[in-house]
């Protein structure tokens, strides 16, 4: 069993603010949101978390080890360098999905994403120290078989995107359909699964399950560990046991 | 017609980077590539273009009006700033997605985007002044229709994200097969497209296909102008009116 | 004579909102600072000018180049990307203290720093084309002569930081009161100062003023152009030639 | 007594780097040097330490509280990614001065700041948990009395800019050669110090010294704790209260 600590971070009254008094830039808005991306990911990776740009106004972070304490300083520093605030609701659970749906579900209690009353709230426990195991979070780092060589360097780049899209579009849908696990696009031909205690077989399914839909042929390193920085690393090193082996699923215990 | 100017902005030789010696820390990774990102979106929108991240590894930016002494500086400014350079293609045509089929083109034939000896290529040229017009970029902004109060909150933070990829998923594709348009998504629940001439019929057409085919529920502002930062500007504004009036298209011409 | 732009980007009231509803966390404020200072100097190098940190809530940049339009653009790209709002003032002339003492005064007659109620002033006129020239901006590079060999490799940092200082005191002191030249700290060993047309025995008397009245050993290499962008790297390559040939002052023309 | 921890983070090889191939575009150099810094701030203040620009390319930090592993984090997360490298020198002793000579001897030993050959160095020891204390750390903040309606308000910027230099430049000096402890400005009209454990009369004494030297009138909250971070926020509250009380000293102990 995995025992997941998420944190979901949601941009206060974002979207009003975006066209308030009239629509703002574009490119300042996608340079606000990246960069506001880069500093959680900073501020969370420096307790060896994970955090994920998904829709950039809510991100899903992936956090034990981190405490209440950290979150404030978090939020607070958000808040200090941002025209925009955020609030912030941390769960746990079995299920990297279950635990974000209870995180999502404070979040509303407190008020409307689009409510001007309602800022930086923080709500939720962190697992205590107590209950927290070697193997809590389990990561899975896929990557498209040879994505550069079959698209990059062949198709139109939007047609590469396509690809790599149609692939991650019926990978997340399965992955939460089939194990209530979050999968995140990162880039390039990556995507990056915040797992339940899935095995061997179940990776291989969801392999076969992208193929069969789209087409697209992924491989993927698995890890488990105390935190998502460390399960992560253990991840890539695995996948890159795939490349140098040609095999499509390896776990790293 | 449209006459779009792209610009192709591929890092070089950027997946062997990101695990040699050994795989680098992914929160520094998604740190590198967003605040990338967010520079050239800078860069490129000081002289009125948009930048989209797209796969972050390979950057598509509208450019009509930044000539070939623009994209030198930028690409040498990326190469001041961080530790891994960039080739830059700029290709432009009566439709988006044939522009950037050029682009493509032209880096593929200088070398893979995996070849360690191919570095910083500028290839392709600027729209001359004389054959610019003052309709040349069509841009549509699209947004999911009250996302927030039929998602955001109401579900699972990834629920509301999987419909939001599953809409854009489906609009990317339509848009480039029917319309040789580029589509990209660019946070909360908003796509920005770039066009060839559609009208209405086939804005209309669109909203229908993604409809039909995920269920979700789309309205679009559409803007022409001489750069994309001024043709956006009227999408955003026409989306505007279309949240007013509770209409699906507008267009602001 | 020079023709030197100089624009004023004043934060507003931004020393209670440091103290505001508490003193806010020490490391914010200097990345909210660091980083609002990179984004003027990415804004204004992007038309060729020169912006330098100064005091960070008062920058001063050279500007010839940039109209008002482009100034409105970075005042809006501010506002949207950063808790704190920030004047702009625009005033050139013969020299480049005599332009900054008329966009000092332009700004406190619209307001004190600290009037809550003064927000996003924009006053001041860019230079018409046709009273730009050739020469209109001087640029003097200084760095200090072996500052590796004789400071940072034997000394305590702080003692070669405060040699550094005291060097930079003294000369930004003179360079004032002798030139009406505007002469900033920017990292390292390096001064860059902006100069009224100032020839090569002011600038040897600048160095040994320094030197005389703080044993502290300079060299500078000074370039002349349209913009501050073209006589900044005229006058670092002068001071190459001056590290390459041991000499003291090189003048560009 | 104190028992500061400090950090010297050296660019490696930074001055040739900025001129090789040929002389780098000063904008990007800004930028960069102010964003690394800005990031260097956050990784440190993320463990409750204070980080100060110096002169960007040699970065002083007090990091009481950082172990060896998030030196190493640090060093590792600036080279994944800038262009440049750091090395990492980590020292404590019962005054500040003292602790800094220590770590800029072993980077000396080790190898010249321009030497191409000398990369990625860490070297030094953090504090043993076993050997800190809950006053180890003495911070002051000092600011210019009424710097706005003195100055900022009446004068070119400019020669705001030269009082607060200059008060800086004095202080500096006195506050090393008198009591080793080290003082850096950190924008608007502030200048932080970490001090060996000075008294009251030692800071009225310092407060005469710059009056008397260059006439500039400081006032200085002072606080101790455990990190830099802990001392530096009472230092703000202190010198709050000077604002209110019209007192000139302030020790929140």
């Amino acid at each position: 069993m995995t025992n997941t600590q998420v944190s979901l971070i949601q941009l206060d009254n974002y979207g009003p603010w975006t066209t308030t008094p009239e629509p703002r830039r574009e490119v300042d808005l996608q340079t606000l949101q990246s960069r506001l991306f880069a500093d959680i990911a900073q501020l969370v990776g420096a307790r060896d978390g994970y955090a994920f740009f998904g829709r950039f106004d809510n991100i899903v972070a992936v956090t034990n080890g981190l405490d209440r304490g950290e979150h404030e300083r978090i939020q607070g520093s958000l808040g200090n360098r941002y025209p925009v605030t955020a609030s912030v609701s941390i769960a746990s659970g079995d299920t990297p999905a279950g635990a974000l749906g209870i995180a999502s579900r404070r979040l509303q209690d407190a008020g409307s994403a689009q409510d001007s009353g309602r800022r930086e709230i923080l709500s939720g426990d962190p697992l205590p120290d107590a209950d927290r195991g070697p193997d809590d979070v389990q990561i899975a780092h896929f990557d498209v078989d040879d994505a550069t060589g079959k698209y990059t360097d062949q198709l139109n780049e939007f047609d590469t995107f396509i690809q790599i899209e149609q692939g991650y579009a019926a990978l997340m849908k399965h992955m939460r359909e089939a194990h209530d696990s979050l999968s995140f696009f990162v880039g390039g031909d990556n995507v990056i699964a915040v797992c339940s205690a899935m095995d061997e077989a179940a990776y291989r399914d969801a392999i076969d399950h992208v193929r069969e839909r789209v087409g697209v042929e992924l491989k993927v390193g698995v890890g488990r560990a105390r935190t998502a920085q460390s399960a992560g690393m253990t991840a890539k090193h695995e996948l890159e046991r795939c490349r140098e082996d040609g095999t499509a699923v390896e776990l790293g215990w």
